[in-house]
Protein backbone atom coordinates (compact mmCIF):
# COMPACT_ATOMS: atom_id res chain seq x y z
CA UNK A 1 0.00 0.00 0.00
CA UNK A 2 1.34 3.27 -0.84
CA UNK A 3 2.86 5.29 1.92
CA UNK A 4 3.01 8.70 0.29
CA UNK A 5 2.10 11.43 1.86
CA UNK A 6 -0.12 14.21 0.22
CA UNK A 7 1.54 17.41 0.56
CA UNK A 8 -0.70 20.33 -1.50
CA UNK A 9 -4.29 19.96 -2.55
CA UNK A 10 -4.52 21.39 -5.70
CA UNK A 11 -6.86 23.69 -7.34
CA UNK A 12 -7.41 21.86 -10.76
CA UNK A 13 -11.11 21.33 -10.60
CA UNK A 14 -10.85 17.44 -9.94
CA UNK A 15 -12.01 14.95 -7.22
CA UNK A 16 -9.65 12.79 -5.29
CA UNK A 17 -10.90 10.03 -7.41
CA UNK A 18 -9.92 11.03 -10.84
CA UNK A 19 -6.74 12.66 -10.37
CA UNK A 20 -5.83 9.72 -8.39
CA UNK A 21 -6.79 7.47 -11.78
CA UNK A 22 -4.90 9.88 -14.08
CA UNK A 23 -2.85 7.91 -16.34
CA UNK A 24 0.72 8.97 -16.12
CA UNK A 25 3.55 10.00 -18.61
CA UNK A 26 6.49 8.66 -16.64
CA UNK A 27 9.96 8.89 -17.53
CA UNK A 28 13.26 6.59 -16.57
CA UNK A 29 16.36 8.66 -17.62
CA UNK A 30 19.47 9.01 -16.18
CA UNK A 31 23.30 7.57 -17.37
CA UNK A 32 22.58 4.51 -15.20
CA UNK A 33 21.57 1.00 -15.85
CA UNK A 34 18.75 -0.17 -14.21
CA UNK A 35 16.04 2.67 -15.94
CA UNK A 36 14.50 -0.50 -17.72
CA UNK A 37 14.03 -2.74 -15.47
CA UNK A 38 12.36 -0.50 -13.34
CA UNK A 39 10.21 0.16 -16.17
CA UNK A 40 9.37 -3.41 -16.41
CA UNK A 41 9.12 -4.01 -12.83
CA UNK A 42 6.26 -1.33 -13.10
CA UNK A 43 4.72 -2.93 -15.97
CA UNK A 44 4.64 -5.98 -13.73
CA UNK A 45 2.09 -3.86 -11.87
CA UNK A 46 -0.30 -3.16 -14.71
CA UNK A 47 -0.23 -6.70 -15.84
CA UNK A 48 -1.46 -7.78 -12.34
CA UNK A 49 -4.02 -5.17 -13.24
CA UNK A 50 -5.45 -7.13 -15.25
CA UNK A 51 -4.45 -4.23 -17.92
CA UNK A 52 -3.08 -4.35 -21.39
CA UNK A 53 0.45 -4.43 -22.06
CA UNK A 54 2.74 -3.32 -25.11
CA UNK A 55 6.29 -3.15 -24.98
CA UNK A 56 8.20 -1.35 -27.54
CA UNK A 57 11.70 -1.29 -27.83
CA UNK A 58 13.62 1.05 -30.08
CA UNK A 59 16.87 -1.09 -30.00
CA UNK A 60 19.02 -1.77 -33.25
CA UNK A 61 20.19 -5.11 -32.95
CA UNK A 62 17.47 -8.08 -33.28
CA UNK A 63 19.57 -9.89 -31.20
CA UNK A 64 19.06 -7.38 -28.07
CA UNK A 65 17.27 -9.62 -25.89
CA UNK A 66 17.01 -9.05 -21.96
CA UNK A 67 15.67 -11.28 -19.62
CA UNK A 68 12.44 -9.45 -19.21
CA UNK A 69 10.58 -10.26 -23.02
CA UNK A 70 10.89 -14.63 -21.75
CA UNK A 71 8.96 -13.06 -18.40
CA UNK A 72 6.87 -11.21 -19.86
CA UNK A 73 5.80 -13.13 -22.69
CA UNK A 74 5.16 -15.97 -20.02
CA UNK A 75 2.81 -14.17 -18.58
CA UNK A 76 0.95 -12.74 -21.65
CA UNK A 77 0.59 -17.21 -21.91
CA UNK A 78 -0.42 -17.22 -18.63
CA UNK A 79 -3.04 -14.59 -19.55
CA UNK A 80 -4.44 -16.60 -22.44
CA UNK A 81 -4.43 -19.49 -20.70
CA UNK A 82 -6.19 -18.67 -17.30
CA UNK A 83 -7.42 -15.35 -17.98
CA UNK A 84 -4.96 -14.13 -15.03
CA UNK A 85 -3.62 -10.29 -15.51
CA UNK A 86 -3.58 -9.11 -19.01
CA UNK A 87 -2.46 -9.72 -22.22
CA UNK A 88 1.10 -8.62 -23.04
CA UNK A 89 2.81 -7.82 -26.94
CA UNK A 90 6.59 -7.50 -27.54
CA UNK A 91 7.89 -5.77 -29.99
CA UNK A 92 11.56 -5.29 -31.05
CA UNK A 93 12.74 -2.51 -33.84
CA UNK A 94 16.20 -4.39 -34.33
CA UNK A 95 13.95 -7.77 -35.38
CA UNK A 96 11.51 -5.84 -37.62
CA UNK A 97 8.61 -4.22 -36.45
CA UNK A 98 6.71 -7.73 -35.84
CA UNK A 99 3.24 -5.44 -37.46
CA UNK A 100 5.43 -4.51 -40.61
CA UNK A 101 6.31 -5.76 -43.69
CA UNK A 102 9.53 -4.81 -44.02
CA UNK A 103 12.43 -6.61 -42.33
CA UNK A 104 14.22 -4.90 -39.91
CA UNK A 105 16.49 -2.97 -41.91
CA UNK A 106 19.43 -2.80 -39.68
CA UNK A 107 20.59 0.18 -42.37
CA UNK A 108 17.92 2.40 -41.86
CA UNK A 109 17.72 2.88 -38.35
CA UNK A 110 15.29 5.88 -38.67
CA UNK A 111 13.41 4.73 -40.89
CA UNK A 112 12.07 2.20 -38.57
CA UNK A 113 11.94 4.42 -35.37
CA UNK A 114 9.57 6.58 -37.28
CA UNK A 115 7.21 3.21 -38.02
CA UNK A 116 7.34 2.51 -34.74
CA UNK A 117 6.33 5.89 -33.68
CA UNK A 118 3.63 5.92 -36.26
CA UNK A 119 2.04 2.72 -34.66
CA UNK A 120 2.20 3.39 -31.22
CA UNK A 121 0.19 7.02 -32.17
CA UNK A 122 -2.45 4.52 -33.53
CA UNK A 123 -2.66 2.51 -30.54
CA UNK A 124 -2.50 5.18 -28.19
CA UNK A 125 -5.62 7.01 -30.41
CA UNK A 126 -7.71 3.18 -30.74
CA UNK A 127 -6.76 2.79 -26.71
CA UNK A 128 -4.90 -0.72 -27.10
CA UNK A 129 -3.00 -0.56 -24.32
CA UNK A 130 -3.56 0.00 -20.38
CA UNK A 131 0.61 -0.18 -20.18
CA UNK A 132 3.03 1.12 -22.37
CA UNK A 133 6.88 1.15 -21.98
CA UNK A 134 8.82 2.79 -24.82
CA UNK A 135 11.85 1.34 -23.95
CA UNK A 136 15.34 3.30 -24.94
CA UNK A 137 12.66 5.94 -26.72
CA UNK A 138 14.66 8.69 -25.51
CA UNK A 139 17.87 7.99 -28.60
CA UNK A 140 16.03 8.69 -31.77
CA UNK A 141 13.73 12.10 -29.89
CA UNK A 142 17.40 12.76 -28.97
CA UNK A 143 18.98 12.11 -32.89
CA UNK A 144 16.35 14.27 -34.34
CA UNK A 145 14.62 11.06 -36.05
CA UNK A 146 11.32 11.25 -34.57
CA UNK A 147 10.13 14.96 -33.79
CA UNK A 148 9.78 15.51 -29.98
CA UNK A 149 6.92 17.95 -30.38
CA UNK A 150 4.89 15.54 -32.41
CA UNK A 151 5.28 13.24 -29.49
CA UNK A 152 4.58 15.22 -26.87
CA UNK A 153 1.35 16.31 -28.12
CA UNK A 154 -0.11 13.04 -28.98
CA UNK A 155 1.02 12.09 -25.45
CA UNK A 156 -0.75 15.15 -23.93
CA UNK A 157 -3.62 14.71 -25.54
CA UNK A 158 -3.52 10.90 -25.74
CA UNK A 159 -7.74 9.46 -24.75
CA UNK A 160 -8.64 6.76 -22.25
CA UNK A 161 -6.72 5.72 -19.01
CA UNK A 162 -3.32 4.89 -21.10
CA UNK A 163 0.15 4.74 -18.99
CA UNK A 164 3.05 5.17 -20.72
CA UNK A 165 6.74 5.00 -19.61
CA UNK A 166 9.41 5.75 -21.33
CA UNK A 167 12.77 4.72 -20.81
CA UNK A 168 16.83 6.09 -22.04
CA UNK A 169 19.06 8.78 -21.30
CA UNK A 170 18.63 12.55 -21.98
CA UNK A 171 15.21 12.82 -22.15
CA UNK A 172 14.39 16.06 -23.81
CA UNK A 173 13.46 18.87 -21.88
CA UNK A 174 10.22 19.14 -23.52
CA UNK A 175 9.39 15.60 -22.52
CA UNK A 176 10.51 15.75 -19.18
CA UNK A 177 8.36 19.12 -18.93
CA UNK A 178 5.03 16.80 -19.87
CA UNK A 179 5.66 14.17 -17.82
CA UNK A 180 4.02 13.31 -14.17
CA UNK A 181 6.70 11.30 -12.53
CA UNK A 182 10.82 11.21 -13.51
CA UNK A 183 13.00 9.05 -12.14
CA UNK A 184 16.49 8.95 -12.58
CA UNK A 185 18.67 6.05 -10.84
CA UNK A 186 21.70 7.48 -9.65
CA UNK A 187 24.69 5.01 -8.83
CA UNK A 188 26.34 4.67 -5.61
CA UNK A 189 28.91 1.70 -6.28
CA UNK A 190 28.62 -0.12 -8.87
CA UNK A 191 30.65 -3.64 -9.84
CA UNK A 192 31.92 -2.63 -13.24
CA UNK A 193 33.92 0.68 -11.56
CA UNK A 194 35.94 -2.72 -10.16
CA UNK A 195 36.36 -4.25 -13.78
CA UNK A 196 33.58 -6.50 -13.50
CA UNK A 197 32.03 -6.98 -17.17
CA UNK A 198 27.97 -7.46 -16.83
CA UNK A 199 26.69 -11.02 -15.94
CA UNK A 200 23.72 -12.76 -17.26
CA UNK A 201 20.85 -12.92 -15.33
CA UNK A 202 21.86 -9.30 -14.03
CA UNK A 203 22.23 -7.11 -16.99
CA UNK A 204 20.24 -8.66 -18.99
CA UNK B 1 23.39 -7.27 -24.13
CA UNK B 2 25.38 -5.13 -21.92
CA UNK B 3 27.11 -1.72 -23.06
CA UNK B 4 28.99 -0.80 -19.90
CA UNK B 5 33.41 -0.29 -20.67
CA UNK B 6 34.91 -1.50 -17.86
CA UNK B 7 37.64 1.55 -16.73
CA UNK B 8 39.87 -0.55 -14.96
CA UNK B 9 41.59 -3.90 -14.81
CA UNK B 10 41.65 -5.12 -11.14
CA UNK B 11 44.38 -6.70 -9.60
CA UNK B 12 42.37 -9.40 -7.64
CA UNK B 13 43.75 -12.86 -9.14
CA UNK B 14 40.64 -13.76 -10.85
CA UNK B 15 39.98 -14.54 -14.01
CA UNK B 16 37.74 -12.22 -16.08
CA UNK B 17 35.01 -15.40 -16.19
CA UNK B 18 35.11 -16.12 -12.71
CA UNK B 19 34.99 -11.81 -11.97
CA UNK B 20 32.18 -12.07 -14.45
CA UNK B 21 30.09 -14.26 -12.56
CA UNK B 22 30.54 -13.49 -8.93
CA UNK B 23 27.59 -12.70 -7.16
CA UNK B 24 26.73 -9.60 -6.63
CA UNK B 25 25.07 -8.16 -3.24
CA UNK B 26 22.82 -5.47 -4.49
CA UNK B 27 21.20 -2.54 -2.21
CA UNK B 28 18.51 -0.58 -3.61
CA UNK B 29 18.11 2.30 -1.16
CA UNK B 30 17.00 6.30 -1.09
CA UNK B 31 13.93 8.14 -0.21
CA UNK B 32 12.30 7.37 -3.47
CA UNK B 33 9.55 4.72 -4.18
CA UNK B 34 10.49 2.26 -6.77
CA UNK B 35 13.13 0.51 -4.95
CA UNK B 36 11.38 -2.67 -4.45
CA UNK B 37 9.79 -2.08 -8.14
CA UNK B 38 13.44 -1.76 -9.40
CA UNK B 39 14.56 -5.09 -7.24
CA UNK B 40 11.46 -6.97 -8.81
CA UNK B 41 12.22 -6.17 -12.12
CA UNK B 42 16.08 -7.52 -11.41
CA UNK B 43 14.76 -10.43 -10.15
CA UNK B 44 12.79 -11.35 -13.55
CA UNK B 45 16.21 -11.68 -15.12
CA UNK B 46 16.97 -14.03 -12.51
CA UNK B 47 13.92 -16.20 -12.82
CA UNK B 48 14.62 -16.48 -16.80
CA UNK B 49 17.93 -17.66 -15.66
CA UNK B 50 16.19 -20.47 -14.35
CA UNK B 51 17.37 -19.62 -10.70
CA UNK B 52 15.09 -19.97 -7.67
CA UNK B 53 13.92 -16.69 -6.65
CA UNK B 54 13.17 -16.20 -2.64
CA UNK B 55 11.52 -13.04 -1.91
CA UNK B 56 11.24 -12.11 2.06
CA UNK B 57 9.21 -9.19 2.85
CA UNK B 58 9.72 -7.42 6.36
CA UNK B 59 6.45 -5.26 5.99
CA UNK B 60 4.07 -5.39 9.03
CA UNK B 61 1.13 -5.90 7.40
CA UNK B 62 -0.60 -9.01 6.59
CA UNK B 63 -2.75 -7.25 3.91
CA UNK B 64 0.23 -5.43 2.07
CA UNK B 65 0.69 -6.81 -1.23
CA UNK B 66 1.62 -5.37 -4.24
CA UNK B 67 1.20 -6.11 -8.07
CA UNK B 68 4.50 -7.96 -8.48
CA UNK B 69 3.69 -10.92 -5.96
CA UNK B 70 0.41 -12.10 -8.20
CA UNK B 71 3.05 -11.86 -11.31
CA UNK B 72 5.72 -14.04 -9.59
CA UNK B 73 3.56 -16.53 -8.13
CA UNK B 74 2.22 -16.37 -11.88
CA UNK B 75 5.68 -17.40 -12.94
CA UNK B 76 6.29 -20.00 -10.10
CA UNK B 77 3.47 -21.69 -11.33
CA UNK B 78 4.87 -21.45 -15.44
CA UNK B 79 8.18 -22.94 -13.85
CA UNK B 80 6.20 -25.85 -12.05
CA UNK B 81 4.58 -26.82 -15.29
CA UNK B 82 6.35 -26.10 -18.49
CA UNK B 83 9.74 -26.02 -16.50
CA UNK B 84 10.26 -22.18 -17.84
CA UNK B 85 12.20 -20.21 -15.95
CA UNK B 86 13.02 -21.25 -12.19
CA UNK B 87 11.18 -21.64 -8.99
CA UNK B 88 9.74 -18.84 -6.84
CA UNK B 89 9.38 -18.37 -3.46
CA UNK B 90 7.07 -15.56 -1.63
CA UNK B 91 7.44 -14.78 1.62
CA UNK B 92 6.07 -11.88 4.07
CA UNK B 93 6.53 -11.00 7.65
CA UNK B 94 2.84 -9.51 8.28
CA UNK B 95 1.03 -12.43 7.23
CA UNK B 96 3.75 -14.84 9.44
CA UNK B 97 6.61 -16.60 7.71
CA UNK B 98 4.94 -19.62 6.04
CA UNK B 99 7.62 -21.46 7.20
CA UNK B 100 6.85 -20.68 10.90
CA UNK B 101 3.94 -21.99 13.57
CA UNK B 102 3.96 -18.17 14.97
CA UNK B 103 1.66 -16.60 13.02
CA UNK B 104 2.18 -13.08 12.22
CA UNK B 105 2.15 -11.57 16.03
CA UNK B 106 1.23 -8.35 14.18
CA UNK B 107 2.52 -6.82 18.38
CA UNK B 108 5.95 -8.03 18.63
CA UNK B 109 7.45 -7.37 15.25
CA UNK B 110 10.95 -7.36 16.35
CA UNK B 111 10.76 -11.13 16.65
CA UNK B 112 9.49 -11.52 13.33
CA UNK B 113 12.01 -10.06 12.13
CA UNK B 114 15.02 -12.00 13.54
CA UNK B 115 12.75 -15.78 12.84
CA UNK B 116 12.69 -14.21 8.92
CA UNK B 117 16.63 -13.19 8.58
CA UNK B 118 17.23 -16.44 10.77
CA UNK B 119 16.02 -18.76 8.15
CA UNK B 120 17.47 -16.55 5.39
CA UNK B 121 20.72 -16.98 7.03
CA UNK B 122 19.97 -21.11 7.04
CA UNK B 123 18.88 -20.84 3.23
CA UNK B 124 21.94 -18.64 2.27
CA UNK B 125 24.32 -21.32 3.75
CA UNK B 126 22.51 -24.28 2.29
CA UNK B 127 22.39 -22.63 -0.94
CA UNK B 128 18.75 -22.47 -1.02
CA UNK B 129 18.22 -20.11 -3.89
CA UNK B 130 19.86 -17.95 -6.85
CA UNK B 131 18.65 -14.73 -6.57
CA UNK B 132 16.99 -13.29 -2.50
CA UNK B 133 14.80 -10.15 -2.66
CA UNK B 134 14.76 -9.01 1.04
CA UNK B 135 12.43 -5.96 0.49
CA UNK B 136 12.06 -3.48 3.02
CA UNK B 137 15.00 -5.19 4.77
CA UNK B 138 16.73 -1.88 5.86
CA UNK B 139 14.09 -1.12 8.64
CA UNK B 140 14.61 -4.04 10.95
CA UNK B 141 18.90 -2.95 10.37
CA UNK B 142 17.59 0.68 11.46
CA UNK B 143 15.69 -0.42 14.67
CA UNK B 144 18.37 -2.51 15.75
CA UNK B 145 16.45 -5.44 15.67
CA UNK B 146 18.55 -6.71 13.59
CA UNK B 147 22.50 -6.97 14.11
CA UNK B 148 24.10 -5.17 11.11
CA UNK B 149 27.50 -6.59 11.99
CA UNK B 150 25.64 -10.33 11.61
CA UNK B 151 24.05 -9.29 8.46
CA UNK B 152 26.98 -8.25 6.57
CA UNK B 153 29.54 -11.22 8.19
CA UNK B 154 26.92 -13.73 6.88
CA UNK B 155 26.31 -12.25 3.41
CA UNK B 156 30.04 -12.20 2.98
CA UNK B 157 30.66 -15.56 3.64
CA UNK B 158 27.63 -17.15 1.48
CA UNK B 159 28.69 -19.73 -0.24
CA UNK B 160 28.18 -20.31 -3.74
CA UNK B 161 26.71 -18.41 -6.35
CA UNK B 162 23.62 -16.51 -4.81
CA UNK B 163 22.77 -12.97 -5.34
CA UNK B 164 21.15 -10.83 -2.93
CA UNK B 165 18.85 -8.03 -3.16
CA UNK B 166 17.94 -5.78 -0.49
CA UNK B 167 15.67 -3.11 -0.27
CA UNK B 168 14.57 0.32 1.90
CA UNK B 169 15.74 3.52 3.23
CA UNK B 170 18.78 4.12 4.98
CA UNK B 171 20.69 1.83 4.30
CA UNK B 172 23.25 1.05 7.02
CA UNK B 173 26.70 2.35 5.79
CA UNK B 174 28.31 -0.97 6.88
CA UNK B 175 25.68 -2.56 4.36
CA UNK B 176 26.87 -0.22 1.32
CA UNK B 177 30.49 -0.73 2.09
CA UNK B 178 29.81 -4.43 1.93
CA UNK B 179 27.54 -4.09 -1.50
CA UNK B 180 28.93 -4.62 -4.68
CA UNK B 181 26.41 -2.77 -6.24
CA UNK B 182 24.40 0.79 -4.40
CA UNK B 183 21.32 1.90 -6.42
CA UNK B 184 20.02 5.25 -5.54
CA UNK B 185 16.52 6.33 -7.67
CA UNK B 186 15.92 9.85 -7.21
CA UNK B 187 12.67 11.80 -8.32
CA UNK B 188 12.84 14.61 -10.51
CA UNK B 189 9.31 15.44 -10.64
CA UNK B 190 6.42 12.91 -8.77
CA UNK B 191 2.58 12.87 -9.53
CA UNK B 192 2.18 13.37 -4.97
CA UNK B 193 3.51 16.55 -6.02
CA UNK B 194 0.80 18.08 -7.63
CA UNK B 195 -1.53 16.55 -4.83
CA UNK B 196 -2.02 13.12 -6.62
CA UNK B 197 -2.53 10.30 -4.56
CA UNK B 198 -1.23 6.72 -5.19
CA UNK B 199 -3.03 4.60 -7.35
CA UNK B 200 -3.35 1.13 -8.12
CA UNK B 201 -1.15 -0.89 -10.97
CA UNK B 202 1.34 2.14 -10.10
CA UNK B 203 2.27 2.29 -6.91
CA UNK B 204 1.03 -1.08 -5.70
Amino acid sequence: MPQGQVSVTPDDGLTTRQRRNRPLLVVHTGVMKGKSTAAFGMALRGWNQGWSIGVFQFVKSAKWKVGEEEAFRALGTVHEQTGQGGPVEWHKMGSGWSWSRRKGSETDHAADAVEGWAEIRRRLRDERHGVYVLDEFTYPLKWGWISVDEVVEALTERPGHQHVIITGRDAPQALIDAADLVMETTKIKHPMDDGQKGQRGIEW
